[in-house]
């Protein structure tokens, strides 16, 4: 049940209406990692880091059992920094800095006891580096999991294109199913992303939920309604990676565990957002995930005879 | 069983982008008792319209076993028109014109066999409207729900917070919700608004389906994800119709049933958007309704051991 998860490990300074973070550890590959390590023992990141990222950070990965041999550290580098400002309703943010750093030139080597991965959850990179780490793989994993975004549609369409071509599970929100395909209606939005080649699509609507969808169904899970989000950053890759993780942990790819792994995601998303950065999601029981679980039951399900 | 909906029977001329409907029936009371026919037999509308209004279409009514009687005909006035045109993304929509004619003046005169309803729906009218209606009433009915508007927030929020103390369930969309408590999570503006008198709120959101809370639970239904949105005109209503018919004809009011009312009313509500005003919602039959409950339970339901 190898899960390899490549995406960023980087900080982040945030400032919501209820505080500001100072400089914290983030990035998509640090939420992936931390929200699938609640079902596996054997996650590695590949990511790229500066000297200047503590190592305590690493040791806490090491901790919950995620491997950082495929971290590349850069001697004398700066980490990938990025800054940005939530508005009053959390849901609309600006960035106020972004420094790539040493991530400008991250070409992914990867370490052989990743190459036959049987996961693979692609963070939102360049599609030039998703593409070059699926080149590497020795076989074809059992489940590639794809995240990206609007900026690349806009300028390496054809690329992502290319990559789309080659993954399983595609991850966007809802304005980004309506940008790639052309249609409005998401119904319509998944029958043509199916055409790029993705078998599964996941739209994320933040607070109002998520949808998988596979040729022929369709499964929706919502957000769980909360008092209060602190700060929705990483709550989509904490969902994303708490997806892979359940599917990693069962190795059951079918559409019911895909469901499963949807609730499982959305749970461990509504963790995130109760505190600043890594917080919350880095210190969660399993007894509150199933508790959490639980919630999401209650929420959903109904009995109706027919 | 039987169910009172105040309610607008009126005109309504469309323009979407896939046509212009011309000058069709429409109107609040009108959706709701359609829509609550597909469960009772015993539905009276009290409502006002002109002499313009076409016989054919009380008798329509009435054929679902819709009673007319409280349905007030003003001698030479002219019913209630509205006409309105809806954006690329059928979400946001102009209003081009709005004549009230005999709405302006209406204050309902209940008939006697309206007065000991058990279930009551007070449709979106003015709150001196809704509240003239349940002071009519001889005895409290089993169950009361009321939907409202922002604009009603905005003109007559101290008329509207009396009739609030009132019923039993509001309906509103999240804006509203907003708006009534000055809080922007929805599970503090739950709580802001149980301390105003309902003791369920339903949070309608569209295209995000639809929060059912009381004070101990919350229930979320989707939206069904469809291929393509023709008309959302009278959705609202068509589901809030479901809701209170479903709950009508079970007569029983606990959250588990109205869990079962919020799908009906969702499943109906799928129905209505589908074709130009009435046309749809006036043609479901059972088979039809349980086929989309069904999809409901395919959409939402997962099975997960803990």
């Amino acid at each position: 049940m190898s899960l390899v998860i490549v995406g960023t490990v980087a900080f982040d300074e945030l400032i919501t209406p209820f505080g500001k973070s100072g400089k914290i550890v983030g990035g998509s590959g640090t939420y992936a990692a931390l929200s699938a390590s609640n079902f596996i023992d054997d996650c590695k990141i590949v990511s790229i880091i500066g000297e200047d990222f503590p190592e305590s950070q690493l040791k806490e990965f090491q901790a919950k059992g995620i491997s950082t041999e495929g971290i590349e550290v850069v001697k004398g580098g700066k980490t990938f920094f990025w800054k940005g400002e939530y508005h009053n309703d959390m849901n609309t943010r600006d960035t106020l800095d972004t420094q790539l750093n040493v991530l400008a030139d991250f070409n992914p080597s990867l370490p052989e006891n990743c190459k036959n991965a049987e996961f693979l959850m692609l963070g939102n990179l360049t599609p030039q580096v998703q593409l070059s780490v699926l080149n590497q793989m020795t076989k074809r994993p059992k489940l590639v999991i794809l995240d990206t975004m609007n900026f690349w549609m806009d300028i390496a369409l054809d690329e992502l294109k290319e990559v789309l071509k080659k993954i399983d599970v595609l991850t966007i929100n809802d304005e980004e199913a309506r940008q790639l395909s052309g249609e409005y209606s998401l119904v319509k939005a998944a029958k043509k992303i199916f055409e790029m080649g993705p078998k599964y699509l996941i739209i994320k609507k933040g607070e109002h939920g998520a949808l998988l969808f596979d040729k022929d169904e369709v499964f929706f899970a919502p957000a769980l309604p909360l008092e209060e989000v602190f700060d929705p950053t990483g709550a989509g890759d904490t969902f994303a990676g708490g997806f892979i993780g359940y599917l990693a942990r069962s190795r059951d790819i079918s559409f019911d565990s895909m469901k499963r792994a949807v609730i499982y995601g959305s749970a461990l998303a509504s963790f995130c957002v109760e505190k600043f950065g890594t917080e919350r999601i880095a210190e969660i029981t399993k007894a509150e995930m199933h508790q959490r679980v639980r919630q999401f039951r209650e929420l959903t399900q109904f009995e109706i005879e027919l």
